[in-house]
């Protein structure tokens, strides 16, 4: 077994995926922000305001999505057909989802963490004013399908 | 207390910053990458070649942090003066360590949060096709000057 | 009827696509620069040169046009197969008309109407210090076609 | 008179500000979408949500301040301190102002233009599903400071 | 005769491809840095070390590739399917050879130059400070195929 | 002697030029583009058209200019304060010149070379359809003064 990414020099390329079917895929990925209960509380009340953070996080989670091949240097571009991330607040933990669908000849896995990445970035961004030690946590694939590869599950 | 953020109409905004002193500020963030033995194993041994995992995720990294305000929504654009990256690989981790520099009216912590993802992300890329599980772990901030908040150590 | 581009968290998402049928899809936009007597004239003039107000008005619009689903955030990345764009001058006005195509599964207006907007800014930016009321109006969707909704003539 | 972004081979350039001083600089851009009754109300309705229209326009204005120079050609890059953008809604009409700030050789008129055009087009992607004649009109300059050329008040 | 991207107004146009079939393309493309004897002396031993100058040259390279139509203002976007970047080191030469694969409407030989020159550009930046009058030369087209105008060897 | 781009883990960094001082800093870079008589002649006799081939490599080598940080890995980004183009067209050579200006803690002769690659590339871009071979030479610094170096003259 050896990295698909590491030409015959050694050194890293973007892998030929051109004899690859095109296929429907899919990916979920998710995440974590960790704030103490002050920066929680500010959270859930800004979520009654119209440019709450979580609005605001989402947008930067779609936007980053789609950017993905700009940022994971070995990342094919991929055209996407659909990018929806959400949320869901418990006492101490944002927790964030993206999905991540397109049809072509490689994975959306990279797009759907990217977007998670990005979402809890701007959630940590926009939140490090009130709270300084805040964390983000378990970035990780939920779910993936298409390919050869298969169906993935956590 | 409230979020800087947002603006009269309960909307987000980009911080006004233009009466704030312009100062030399560092900001050091950390992060973990989640591996088994067996990538683990691969990145070591690919450690050798010269277009090895490491070397491609500092690249990221590096780039991701100059592109940060144009990831992270409300994020101010800043001229950075210093970008470097540091990797410790333990048993089954990659501890990933971002370090940057700015004159500017504004820290530059999500610069390097933001780079510490990048690579994260970037060592995900280049890993998944031999292991699904891989996960980012710990991403926050340990070191902070400059500007009138002060020094945050972690 | 409601907006397709809110989740069932009330939240904005792309649009899925995935199950759209592929088409050849066209559209065309419009907008229109309004400038005083004296600014024309050196328009007109500039127009014999080679550097002239228009042709670099044109590549902003064709570039832009290229870049919309990083710029609107709801749109998907779209592999556009033409960008034109003509303009009419007037005696106070410069009508600027851009006709995108695209083989895809969603409709290409938005790339349209940010051609346009983006050239009328840059005939705004080059003309800026010669006068300062400038104003740009109009910007719309003229024609479209392709795709489920069928043909749309304004 | 004449245009200062022509060389002398009659070809555009970024114009030399290198001998200009650094001042404070802000600048104030309108411009409004005209929707139908049906569309507004939507708009309203989903106002109250927490992704709704405007909260995704604001965010692509603020962003779309930030990338200026990569969209119109001859603009400077500038270090923006400051992006906000205001929503008025009247019976047909989203009025949309932005305001931006800096500290800088030139001014920020381009930005303040370039985020109301971005918000103005966001709102419009995500009302035309619902409407196909949205038409933005009246983008323009509405207040200016800084620089030698002193304050400008529409 | 005449340049196809001339629109009948005589300003530039992306060229419409709409009617031109998908093929799987190919291109192979080439140039050169010119260094003295100190430099490849320093690039060469950097070689055995992990963050070497080539490994940054050709991240560069393969980033830029798939930014190539936001650079090149009349080029197609295009959905890469494969960029690999291979180095010789002859006495004073880097020579540098990229190749692109993609299944499109168009050819990919400006995405193999452009990764080229950026790879080369690369190897300047990071030498520059040890030698000022680093030469890159000869950056060619040497391999093309698919599309309706046949093969091309150099 | 050593290069200032490896850290102590022999890996690529940004390098810190934080304790550097802010200054002014000109480059002049060049570049040639060889080309056939044929094409040469399409050029000149486009040159009395609006959007000739020259304008649009203007304006591709103006925008490349300001985003070199974005492709150039280890580049600082810089608020350029000018950049010129200059085109001189011999008998088969298209003979480029970029001058960039900057205040900033680190030189921009990657700037000016980068403006002239993407000028060059834009020129074979729109020349490719009538001639194959066309290639790019000598891209190199004719000049820089600013910072600690001082003057470079070739």
């Amino acid at each position: 077994m050896d990295f698909s990414h590491i030409n015959e020099q050694g050194r890293a390329r973007m892998v030929d995926v051109s004899e690859k079917e095109e296929t429907c895929r899919t990916a979920i990925a998710e995440g974590t922000v960790k704030v103490n209960d002050a920066t929680m509380s500010l959270i859930k009340s800004g979520g009654i305001k119209k440019g709450d953070v979580l609005s605001v996080a989402q947008v930067a989670g779609i936007m980053a999505a789609k950017k993905t091949s700009d940022t994971i240097p070995m990342c094919h571009p991929l055209m996407l057909s659909c990018v929806d991330i959400r949320f869901v607040l418990t006492e101490n933990e944002i927790h964030i989802e993206a999905q991540v669908k397109c049809k072509g000849s490689t994975g959306v896995e990279m797009e759907a963490l990217n977007a998670v990445a990005a979402a809890a970035l701007t959630v940590y961004d926009m939140c490090k004013a009130v709270q300084r030690d805040i964390e983000i946590t378990s970035i990780r694939l939920l779910y993936k399908n298409g390919g050869k590869s298969g169906e993935f599950k956590r």
